[in-house]
């Protein structure tokens, strides 16, 4: 019988979990100087949390793992994204009522969508998000974009491009829906079958279709801009402004809707503009959610903003742009057991070792001299202990230094204080970097 | 409409979130000492990775997330444990050809059990977990045992208990278990349900049965220790003996065999004796599996040990110790707007201390002076900037030191330098501690 993971799924291996926990350290560091905190949510809700009523993404209509366990009429749905559980909580916890809003949280974790595996698309993948709840300001959508920007700019990535886009308040967006449904009625059959469904649902994702993009009756639909109220065109235009002000390019992509219905107003994407990263080019989304906060039952009118990315995609582009994050950091000390009877005097001293913060290593499968050394030569310690029946009975530690290849014999009590004196500056950086 | 919490889950909120990332930290501090690697496998494995033919366990029979998704014929679990998808993904990706035997792992993560809620279980929980996998050793589970203990000493516990068995290997535990069934043969129908389907499946598994565990019955039962062939025995003494030379008490209990059905030879166990803990006193607990890498396909003969803590509960035993972990970081500087008009000047100013690495927040409700007041107050920020049209006009800003109580007016270029010169260590020290 052979076991395998399920299918879209990855296993984050050793060797890349390095890079995982360095992108997450820079992640969290961003938050600490935004003064964003951390949530955790359940990786499952009851559905009716995802599943909101009309809703007419693909994400939740299709991509969704739903389920009932057996005598169970609970129907429970694996998070498919961040924001809907940090808005159920924020509601359920009263966090409304905290005397400084808005509320920052961000969240990373597992989520999971059944969606056809891509490179860059998986069934279950990681997502890091920040969600900024309870005020509606222009200046909080642009803290919010500038937080996004910085932090890929900070991890590296040259080839961004910030996209924008407002679908202004809900009456806006009432005329503007309008205007699309008078548009399109003469073009309906031409539409694909799930834009069908969106004609009378939610025409505005008609917009994002990947389907009907490149059809003749995509190429004069009436605009958002032109059916904004004064209202809205003001709050979209200061948005613009603050966002010359700190001088983060972006540029205003009309056809922008994003795949979630609830957005309103400001809404962006951070797009990849390298070549590897063809149709998944997107490495951030996000936008303002003026319904979000009441339909969970929190105050009415009161608004949220948030973002999210993909982490493996994240890696992806990061990879594409030739930055490596993070690798297994060096060993300090190596200790070789030359003679099965020295073995727990060896134990003892590596024991000792981890105790005084050194990241050490013992041979457990007790080969030889040879098989002993390239392990301890493989792991870049800087020293390796050479242990047998001598130094045992003598009560002393044979101890080479692994850069400079020099060897003595020391005292065993010395061992710490040897080592201590010793160890190359770059190794205790590494050593310390490492502890936090 | 409600939408709450599926039952038996909790949100991690943000006040509690500190605590857990430096739970977090420490966890990852030692398995960087002890050479431990992170792995990530996915949420859900195939059902049959936890669903092993003939376990008898509640957890993979009673208490497992287990779902298909419509039109599809794959049963997907959602992880009850950490061990079996890391020795699936162990064999999966061929790491016993690493030729640095043992591969040594950590994960942390939400796992899923549909147990009856209480205090300090969970539906969704958070396990952290160790595998060593690829060799056979007491060394090796005194090496494991250490880390866990050295992990829970550095948090602060101090009502400690390791308790510690062993199961023998296969030839022992099937005399053993042959023992049990000859003990247990006129008492059967004493038993309850859940222990007559034990004693066909898995007799030893009603030595932890909570159900019978006062009966008659109970008081005379054969112990392990009288079934063990030589090499067991001499394999548990070697593990005895190396726990006295690193001085870690334990204690030998005959009735200690776990929940779970793959161990082998070592198991143990680490209990807070702390009164509150009441029957949730587990902190910690693992054991060596000969059989778990051949069942998932990988060599014959090979085995592994590890060990997993819910951390959750420890962060109950730790608080049951009045141990705290993590609070929320003070802001170095906040920005007070004192007229609409200045908004853009003080956002600008606000963006450029975070790009120096300053913590800051800023007001964003256009609240008056003594609200802001107040909040710049609560977020215990060591400055606040008060910018007005005056200080907009004239390109100042004011600056008030809230810890000293004293204020002064500079121009608007020496604000990075005049708080890098000005900021009190201990913020200094705290923003570099969160920077990691």
């Amino acid at each position: 019988m052979s076991y395998q993971i399920p299918r879209g799924c990855q296993d984050i291996l050793p060797e890349q979990s390095f890079a995982w926990q360095s992108l997450e350290r820079t992640l969290r560091e961003f938050c600490y100087l935004y003064n964003y905190d951390e949530i955790r949510t359940p990786i499952f809700e009851h559905t009716n949390v995802f599943k909101r009523e009309n809703d007419s993404s693909d994400m939740v209509n299709k991509e969704m793992y739903t389920f009932k366990l057996e005598n169970s009429k609970t129907s429970l749905t694996i998070r498919p994204e961040g924001t809907a559980g940090v808005v159920r909580s924020f509601v359920e916890n009263k966090m409304y009522a905290n005397p400084d809003l808005p509320v920052k949280l961000y969240y990373m974790g597992p989520m999971a969508r059944h969606e056809r595996p891509q490179k860059g698309r998986l069934r279950i993948f990681n997502q890091f998000g920040v969600e900024c709840l309870g005020n509606k300001s222009p200046y909080t959508d642009v803290e919010t974009i500038a937080l996004a920007f910085s932090i890929l700019k900070a991890l590296g990535l040259q080839d961004l491009k910030v996209c924008l886009n407002t679908l202004g308040d809900d009456d806006s967006r009432a005329n503007y829906r309008q205007a699309l449904k008078d548009y399109f009625a003469p073009y309906k059959e031409e539409l694909c079958s799930d834009c069908k469904r969106r004609y009378e649902q939610n025409p505005l994702r008609i917009l994002d279709c990947k389907v009907d993009k490149d059809k003749e009756c995509m190429k004069h639909v009436p605009k958002m801009k032109d059916y904004l109220n004064e209202e809205s065109k003001s709050y979209f235009d200061t948005v613009c402004a603050l966002l010359d002000e700190l001088e983060i390019p972006y540029e205003i992509d009309d056809q922008l809707v994003r795949g979630l219905d609830y957005y309103t107003h400001t809404v962006f994407e951070i797009v990849s503009l390298n070549k590897e990263m063809g149709a998944q080019s997107t490495v951030l989304a996000g936008g303002r959610y003026d319904g979000l906060i009441p339909y969970f039952g929190g105050p009415e009118a009161m608004s949220g903003i948030g973002w999210a990315l993909g982490m493996e995609r994240l890696l992806i582009a990061l990879e594409a742009e030739g930055i490596e994050l993070g690798q297994k950091p060096d060993l300090d000390v190596f200790v070789m057991c030359l003679d099965e009877e020295a073995r727990t005097y060896a134990f003892k001293a590596l024991t000792e070792l981890r105790a005084y913060g050194y990241r050490c290593e013992m041979d457990m499968l007790g080969r030889g001299f040879k098989g002993q050394f390239k392990a301890a030569d493989r792991s870049h310690a800087q020293f390796a202990l050479l242990l047998g029946n001598k130094e045992a009975l003598d009560q002393t530690i044979t101890i080479k230094n692994l850069k400079e290849k020099t060897q003595e014999t020391i005292a065993r009590e010395a061992l710490i204080g040897y080592v201590d004196a010793h160890m190359e500056e770059e190794h205790e950086l590494h050593h310390q970097e490492e502890e936090e």
